[in-house]
């Protein structure tokens, strides 16, 4: 079975599906009267269509066990998708250009403090928590229309393996 | 100097200023075929004017010593702003409905799993963490326009008093 070998989650390597929130490796600027530091607009959020609006909800994950087989992927084409751990444990990130080819899978390791925002229409699989139960914050679309398209890939056969470590 | 005593942050008293982000207390619903459960759409941003867009960023906050004398209040007219902690320690949150008049504030001890949304306008003190170093996700506004009102009112001496226990 095709093994999915996971990348560490950068900017510059996932820039294809949209962005990275991490405030590391960026200077920030000092911010309400020198009690904070501040590291604005580290990724945008959009949204399409009218009468939509971003809304913001959480997930709670139970951990899944690896190896574990991709399900199914999904994608919005009218809004973007960010999710950011609430507790700071690795997940898992799982994309692809297109959900039919194996060829086109990446899978990134997210550390704890790391947020993505999916750009709209971009495939991913659902969140992956591997090794504890995670919370998230999602923020996503609410509004008229048709915002999900699912493609099953389980008969792909593609396989995330076991962390290294 | 009069005391602003903080109350316990719940969705019923922070109506009048906006939303309360915490899944405790709501149901959810499953998701991801069984590995998930979303509480969707806790709140909703709300972004004015053309060209404007919701962003993500990140603040890093110094804790601050109680007690505290309230520096400045400030409002942002043109869009929504969210807070949630990304580490679990409690915060405060102050907001007024006149800040010039001391009997319109309100203080909140918010426990270190709730977020909130402050709606379009609402008069706020920067976030305050009071024991430890915080670490929290923004969301708000990108685009043309002024969207930052400030009021000093350090000359009101409101204090916020040391936490209980």
């Amino acid at each position: 079975m095709p093994e999915l070998v996971p990348e560490p989650l950068t900017r510059e390597a996932f820039a294809p599906f949209g962005d990275v929130v991490d405030s590391a490796g960026r200077a920030g600027v000092p911010a309400n009267h020198g009690t904070a530091r501040r590291y604005p607009a580290l990724a945008g959020i959009e949204i399409r269509g009218r009468d939509a609006r971003p809304v913001i909800g959480i997930f709670e994950t139970r951990p899944v066990r690896l190896p574990f087989r991709l399900l199914v992927m999904e994608r919005h084409p009218l809004g973007s998708q960010a999710f950011q751990p609430l507790r700071e444990h690795p997940w898992l990130v799982v994309v692809a250009s297109d959900p039919r080819r194996p060829d086109g899978y990446r899978a990134f390791l997210a550390e704890g403090r790391q947020g993505i925002v999916y750009r709209p229409g971009v495939w991913h699989h659902f969140l992956l928590s591997p090794e504890r139960p995670g919370r998230f914050l999602v923020v996503d679309r609410e509004g008229p229309g048709g915002n999900l398209e699912e493609c099953a890939v389980r008969d792909l056969d593609l396989l995330l393996p076991p962390l290294p470590g």
